[in-house]
């Protein structure tokens, strides 16, 4: 015995967002409905809007809600330096760190053949395109240290540096803050293999 | 530095949810806009549908799609045993124990004259009057064992006890299969106030 069928749908419909199960979408759908109906009328509203007019720019497929998004039609950001994450996400925490002037290329994903995720899917066709037509001084590969994350930023350095352009990776190590003693083996041994000399 | 006005829009509306801050915000939306376009549509739908739909039951005050909610209407309920009860949750949890097969009557909330809370507001005319017109053979408090709950109860209890029915509160002690090493005292406390005679 539930409320009924409209409560029932929205209870569903919550589910699909990450984190949310059938007990915190239950306690969302009562929030809602109880006391913040305005604020819900204002969320289905922004999310149609969204969910409309957002689409992906062309250049760096990026989400965007012009056809090039404002990082890409930035005047002020080198465009000589090419940054490659894997989602939207990892381009707003390296703008937020303030520690790069580039240009990004969102993958939207890694390569993952078992998942159907292959260099199609990446745009990563796109990117050599570009790649031709354009002049990087340096691409960047802040694809996420996982297997399939090295995996993918291996294969575009391949790609790349046979059209002889400089391919770099970002940094693996023990972040800034972090005690040794709390740090996993994994992010010691690279640590360690990629120690600098102190001048 | 963030993407753009409409996903922003989104970000800030997603919070009005209940445990959910900036950063889940952020990463609902990416979700949705990344991957699962379909859902979000079918949820704006669901939002919108049910905040269009959904009212009180005249009678009880629960959430319902019609004037009268299920449980009010149905012919299978003892509607001469009235629970009360906080929150539209409550009656679920309720109803899902399989433990109750009277009506019920919903708050929506508990006295609280601080936040502007008072009789009025929980329909408390509305339930003397329903006991004046139907002959409830006892009323069962089943308000939240809170410091307010506990006030709400009262106050329900006097006035209904000016009418001559019978009020019970719905027991507190030890939880089923809970030990009582692990126990807060207050509720030790309720469990030996509440003890029963074994025959």
């Amino acid at each position: 015995m539930k409320f009924g069928v409209r409560i029932d749908r929205l209870i569903e419909s919550l589910q699909c967002l990450p984190g949310v199960g059938p007990k915190s979408a239950q306690r969302m759908t009562l929030h809602l409905l109880e006391r913040e109906r305005m604020a819900g009328g204002e969320l289905a509203d922004a999310l149609r809007d969204a969910l409309e007019h957002v689409g992906r720019c062309e250049q760096c497929r990026n989400l965007s809600e012009d056809p090039v998004c404002p990082l890409c039609a930035s005047p002020r950001r080198d465009r000589s330096l090419l940054c490659i994450v894997e989602t939207p996400a990892d381009v707003l925490a390296i703008e937020q760190s303030g520690g790069f002037d580039g240009i990004y290329f969102v993958l939207l994903g890694r390569l993952s053949p078992l998942d159907g995720v292959g260099p199609e899917e990446l745009g990563l066709d796109l990117l050599v395109t570009r790649a031709k037509n354009e002049s990087f001084r340096e691409v960047v590969l802040a694809t996420n240290p996982t297997v399939e994350g090295e995996a993918t930023a291996y294969y575009i350095s391949e790609q790349l540096r046979a059209l002889d352009i400089a391919v770099s990776r970002i940094a693996h190590g023990v972040p800034v803050g972090g005690e040794l003693e709390y740090v996993d083996s994994g992010t010691l041994q690279h640590a360690f293999q990629g120690r600098k000399a102190v001048n």
